[in-house]
């Protein structure tokens, strides 16, 4: 059921921008440099209605350059949305009829909040060059302000992408009892190097604009203009990816400009669209943007570097108690998917709990404002169903391999932690946790069902095993870790069962025997490769890529110096019954259970 | 046996920069705009001695902002060699021994050759602003001149990377004649659009900077050294590698720098080793290049662009008659491995000979300048062997199988078009052309095959058939494709079968037979994934993914419309042979050689 409020093309409408104030007095807003400001300006929106036990909030840290307006319509005639329109309002996947949303513009900003073009209480005059460096950390600090000023008990949780990453990052870590849940997005523990360089040189071109004046230039007729354009125009570059560069300006398609280029009106323009876009993309931005505001957020953003300052990154994450959601887009070179995956590896270290997804998108770093059809999927059901009242009938999903489960589930102690490599939608973690009180996490390599395993509130790392194992869990984090019907996809099943069994107790491994007597009377007396319901597919096209044997396990936990401690059997035909039951496991097994550990 | 050269420290010494000169009277040197310059100087160096014959010259084409001196050391006192020294010299890769080397400073440079600096000889005065804009075309047309005022008749081998790469691009398709070889590194068709975005800002950078004054600033006391400086630091961290810029500025390792950062003793310094480094590649570019000359050779390398100039990249190569070798980097990203590997294709698709290799390195595009181990071995065999006089006795290469080749080779009718998929080091080519004059090409994933192939003079395309398949070679370009115990690594098996048969009349395909009976042996009697010398992986780690049979391969061929013209086998064992002698082939074949075609 949705709220009262307005609506605009499915959107909220009419939204309010509100001001927070606070004067700090003689004492002053502390800054993490030691030094003060005497007073908060906080520019903000709120959307939904905050609960009764006041903790649905839902908070959105907001990236550089972008202001409070992340959702709605001001009006009907106003045209376009807040910048994460898309994602949120009434039904949407950050359901404003259930949260209580709250997006502000970030100290240091020039979108209504305290920054450097803001009048010194203290002296009357703008900050400008006086304004005091800030840091990831002031925003935060300055946001909780806000958020006890407008009542909040409690975080459901803490959402940002890019930059806002950062913030949520640390809203989790200063406040780990208020924070239930974050999403970040987009984000990494620090700029890497290459994005730190580009910084760089944005900032030399600003500050060596000779209109810069040292960051006091509000009362000069012209503004260091140019130089923020320019850095506008090369930050704008590492938005996008170059892909997307190459789709969006692909210089074959403009074959007429270019023979016009061809005149040269100036000498050195290639009057291409690629100039034009990224010239209006730097004159847009000076027209929407402070200079002093650029510096000093980049600058915060600079110096943020969870590594540097807790020790470690799992150190930084050591005391949250949020549930994290970790997003990464595939052509994001300015927070590249390889920096993302070492925050989902911490926090997996630490211990916590975090799903990981991978985002397949052309847009570049830009893609999480863009693209929000799946992202707004893995959001809304990572913010779903805990929030919901239950109607009391929980529905039981159904399983295609109820039985499979069944003998899992047998071997498994109550209340194990367990770790499912390949795991799917998460079901059979899903089976464990409501059978065996069993905590979980699952591996596995697609997308869809990644959502899936969201959809059943099972934690889950997107990742292919054959690219990068599971190096980054800790040994001895599980007590069991299932590998079920994935280990003959595996490229190096042997490293692999190393691996697992260095980050849980025991293995669960399942696998389709090839010594079946199907299978090998297919190959003896037809000579041809076998197909049967456990080997479904043709020699040329099976996921299979692994055949094994009973008989070649036990040759190879012999080698490794593994011991079986338990070897079961999933039959369906008669005869791989009384095959097995006669002790002919390597004729009669068609399916192969087996928990294996190290030998000590 | 070295010449008489002077060496230091293993290099020439000393060497001497050179001036050619050329008054072009009235009529002018005419630019490819339309414009003329009235004389042309170039600064230039050479190495070794031109032959009798006058075409033993090596012609190198350097980069955006290189000077002539590429080898060697004016002097015993001098620090620095030339820029790509380790690749220059007696017993080098590019052997000065053998060959006549040239390097010249390009045209609109300010090392020597006439640029905007220069005096313009109609005025009497710099021609700064006046000077017109090239392109890479006049560049390469400037060094013909310098080439006709040697004395060079022939041109052995054109060698360029990046921007050098463009150049030698144009020679091979200006004087096809002329050029023999031609030797492309990190370079692409074009700038991608994502380069190009960073050569606009950059250009803007520097035409914006206060004092650059329309180019007419040679005789103000300030030039446009601010942008200039801020143009070279974007341009450098284009010319690195993400993971390079992180392993060389890791801010983990500069903990003490960073805690002194804390200081701020400029407002948003971070005071890291990485500002320093960008500051000060900006400031000694400043003191060795001028801001005109960068912006009329970056204006003169955003225009090249061979697909939009000749209708498309192959047609742009139809004419050469340049064996070519193209190299890649694998973490350039200015000039990234998929835009080269388009040159690779255009090429194959004109019916040219290229051998293509993908060099891994850290060091992103200036990996071409920094890393030449593997670079020089690949260029060195690819000039080698051609020019060395023949002693009269050619050795032999040793065939691991030798009854293979023959087998092999009894299939493929004379003077054959190959193409050889998984080639190895092109040992099978290399037999089949001196056995039966067959002309080929392979492909081949391991860089040290390609080296071997270099040696045999076959060419090469470095290419994983998994991950690019075949799809960039014309139909019907091959009278044969041999895929020779290659096709039970593939993943898609029968998808490469058919662009196999899309792209050669017929294909040789071989295969371990899994039919074999020593294979249903193990399976049968044993219960275990057999081995065997066909078959000598254990299950774990076998590359062979896709097992099959004599009858399974028939059984596919049937369901994809192919027809199996021969089928032969290579058997060891006696029992092999009887089995197969008897008609039972898929019992007894060890391994299966076979001849398909489509059904027409």
């Amino acid at each position: 059921m949705h709220m009262s409020e307005s609506l605009h093309n499915g959107s909220l409408c009419p939204v309010v921008s509100q001001t927070f104030n606070k004067d700090f007095g003689n004492e002053g807003f502390l800054l993490e440099n030691g030094k003060t400001l005497p007073a908060l300006e906080i520019c903000y929106e709120t959307y939904g209605k905050l609960n009764d036990t006041k903790d649905n909030v839902i908070w959105v840290c907001s990236p550089l350059t972008a202001d409070a307006h992340v959702a709605g319509y001001y009006s009907t005639e106003d045209k376009k949305p807040g910048w994460w329109d898309a994602l949120i309002g009434p039904g949407k996947a950050i359901d404003t009829d259930k949260f209580f949303v709250v997006c502000s513009n970030i100290l240091g900003g020039c979108k209504g909040s305290t920054g450097p073009a803001s009048i010194n209480p203290r002296t009357g005059k703008p900050y400008g060059g006086s304004f005091p460096t800030i840091t990831i950390g002031d925003m935060v600090h300055a946001q909780k302000e806000l958020f006890d000023g407008l009542g909040c008990k409690g975080m459901f949780c803490v959402v940002g992408g890019s930059m806002g990453g950062f913030q949520a990052m640390k809203w989790a870590i200063y406040y780990p009892e208020l924070v239930k849940r974050c999403i970040i997005i987009a984000t990494s523990p620090r700029f890497s190097s290459q994005a730190l360089g580009f910084e760089v040189v944005a900032r030399d071109i600003i500050t060596q604009d000779p209109n810069y004046n040292n960051g006091d230039y509000y009362d000069q007729p012209v503004k260091p203009d140019v130089g923020l354009a320019n850095a506008r125009k090369l930050a704008h570059i590492t938005y996008l990816s170059a892909v997307g560069m190459e789709k969006k300006f692909k210089r074959a398609q403009d074959q007429e400009n270019r023979n016009h280029a061809i005149t040269y009106s100036t000498p050195f323009d290639l009057q291409l669209p690629l100039e034009s876009y990224l010239r209006y993309q730097g004159a847009k931005f000076v027209d929407r943007f402070d200079a002093n505001s650029y510096l000093h957020i980049a600058h915060a953003t600079d110096c943020f570097d969870l590594e540097t300052e807790y020790g470690s990154l799992e150190n930084a994450f050591k005391d949250i108690k949020a549930e994290v959601l970790n997003v990464n887009l595939s052509t994001d070179w300015l927070f590249p998917p390889h920096e993302s995956r070492r925050i989902t590896s911490a926090l997996i270290a630490a211990g916590k709990q975090v799903t990981s997804l991978e985002m397949d998108t052309q847009f570049g770093h830009d893609g999480f404002l863009i693209e929000v059809g799946e992202l707004g999927k893995a959001v809304g059901r990572f913010l779903d169903s805990k929030i919901v009242e239950s109607n009391g009938t929980q529905s039981i999903p159904v399983f295609h391999n109820e039985q499979d489960f069944e003998l899992l589930g047998s071997m498994v102690s109550d209340g194990a932690r367990v770790l499912d490599l390949g795991c799917g939608s998460g079901e059979l973690i899903d089976y464990l946790h409501r059978t065996k009180n069993v905590s979980g996490m699952g591996i596995e390599k697609n997308l869809k069902d990644i959502l899936g395993c969201l959809e059943n509130d099972v934690p889950v790392i997107q990742r292919d095993l054959d690219e990068r194992g599971i190096s980054d869990i800790q040994s001895g984090s599980y007590d069991y870790a299932i590998i079920n019907r994935t280990i003959q996809e595996i490229r190096d099943p042997v490293a692999l069962l190393n691996e697992i069994l260095r980050v849980a107790k025991r293995v669960i491994v399942t696998f389709p025997n090839f010594g079946h007597w199907s299978a090998r009377g297919s190959l003896m007396l037809h000579g041809r490769m076998p197909k049967s319901k456990e080997l479904p597919y043709e020699w040329y096209d099976t996921p299979n890529i692994r055949l094994l044997t009973v008989k070649d396990f036990y040759t190879l936990c012999e080698k490794e110096g593994l011991v079986i401690e338990k070897m079961a059997f999933q039959n369906e035909q008669a005869l791989s019954k009384v095959l097995t039951a006669i002790g002919l496991k390597n004729f009669g097994a068609e399916h192969v259970v087996a928990v294996v550990s190290k030998k000590v």
